[in-house]
């Protein structure tokens, strides 16, 4: 979705939690299984001093990166030694006016507030490990790749949308290498308590239909707190990071 | 979960039901994009006379196969010819009775129910195609793969269990070769019943939630003919396979 109109922006940014919110409460029926995260515990042949999850991430990035994937702006990779697309994306050029997206790229980041995450996720099984490692790394990707596309479609786009509706307060700014008040121009404390509430509620909601003798349940907090210190301040930090590196308009 | 309690066994397969819905949903974001499915427009180098869908599920399985998915007896691949594992997956035995799972692939029937069923679960779409290829095959393979555990789990599981149960009476009938008494033994109308109220139920339920304006909603009637005419009647068909191709206790 390629627009700078801000409500549209946030409600595609609310469209994408659903997404999230499922693939947490996937993970999550697996055991927090700290053995699939420890370097040289992968079993994996050729490949034993790393950890089963490092390995899952980075099959999954060449995978993805043959298909193109990483030619969305908001679709931003962990690593980047990941080979060349094989495919032609055909997308229109989008409304932004930066030079390497991959200033803005928050990944790693992401990845560490996750993986430290993951205990509190998993906190309704009994034990730490039930031995399901495979389907544990496959759950943490498809769901770090979940949480990255918000923060960087977040990051990209709303601080496109901002600049422009204030171009000469912002380009001051910047030149004057005011991080603080830039902060406080794209900080909107209304919209970020309500969206904290709406997730919180709608992991509440999906969740009851679901028998608890055969399904694991997360706890609406725990996803309140992962946009509250991760995906909103990460957001954030890309809009800072997108704004300080803005190609000036006119320049090509 | 290898047990061959019944009870337990249903509970997991309803358990399944939320990844497989999240799933479809998660798909339903998207058109259908028939353009994805059609052999000779992948834009893939080196692979342009298959489908971009084509391509995606075989890289999908191939990096699956190095995981070591299928060693797990539910996760069957379309795909045979995929790479040894380069993991060693440590599972307990199965408490099943055949020589090739392969004998219970019902994956091929799978795909292409899946892919007729397209067209009605992203219904909700202005237009077929917006212009989403890359995702939509991303998600169509994750649906997959959740609708295939399901199915094989319950094909395998279920038919031990209930072999367990009577087996003098599917011993005979599987000599005489007397497939409808046996679909009459396994058949069960009132928990067939019971599953697409629950299904239809859950696919209300968890989109109540969504933001209409930004969310695309699956209707509740699709996700319950899916059930009905696919997922259900392909695991009694597993099931017959699994008792036909049963290895006689005591055998090795």
């Amino acid at each position: 979705m390629q627009t700078l109109d801000l409500g549209l922006i946030a409600a595609h940014l609310e469209g994408l939690e659903e997404t999230i919110i499922h693939r947490l409460i996937d993970r999550a029926q697996f055991a927090a299984n700290p053995v699939a995260y420890a370097p040289g515990h992968s079993g994996f042949r050729g490949a034993e001093t790393e950890s089963l999850f490092d390995l899952r991430l980075r099959h999954q990035e060449e995978m993805d990166a043959l298909f193109g994937r990483y030619h969305v702006p908001e679709e931003r990779p962990f690593h980047r030694d990941l080979p060349d697309a094989r495919r032609r994306v055909q997308l229109p050029e989008p409304p932004l006016r930066i030079a390497d997206l991959d200033v803005v790229n928050l990944t790693a980041t992401i990845v560490a507030d996750y993986l430290r995450f993951l205990g509190d996720l998993c906190a309704s099984h009994d034990g730490a490990d039930d031995g399901q490692y495979g389907s544990s790394v496959e759950h943490d990707v498809l769901a770090i790749q979940a949480i990255a596309r918000r923060v960087h479609y977040g990051a990209l786009y709303v601080a496109e949308s901002k600049f422009r509706g204030a171009p000469d307060a912002f380009t001051r700014l910047v030149t004057a290498d005011d991080r603080d008040s830039i902060l406080g121009l794209i900080t909107r404390p209304e919209v970020e308590e309500r969206i904290l509430g709406r997730v919180a509620d709608k992991v509440d909601y999906v969740q009851r239909t679901a028998n608890r003798q055969v399904r694991r349940l997360i706890r609406p907090d725990t996803v309140l707190m992962l946009y509250r210190d991760t995906i909103i301040p990460l957001t954030k930090e890309g809009e800072l990071r997108y704004l300080f590196n803005r190609t000036p308009d006119g320049a090509t």
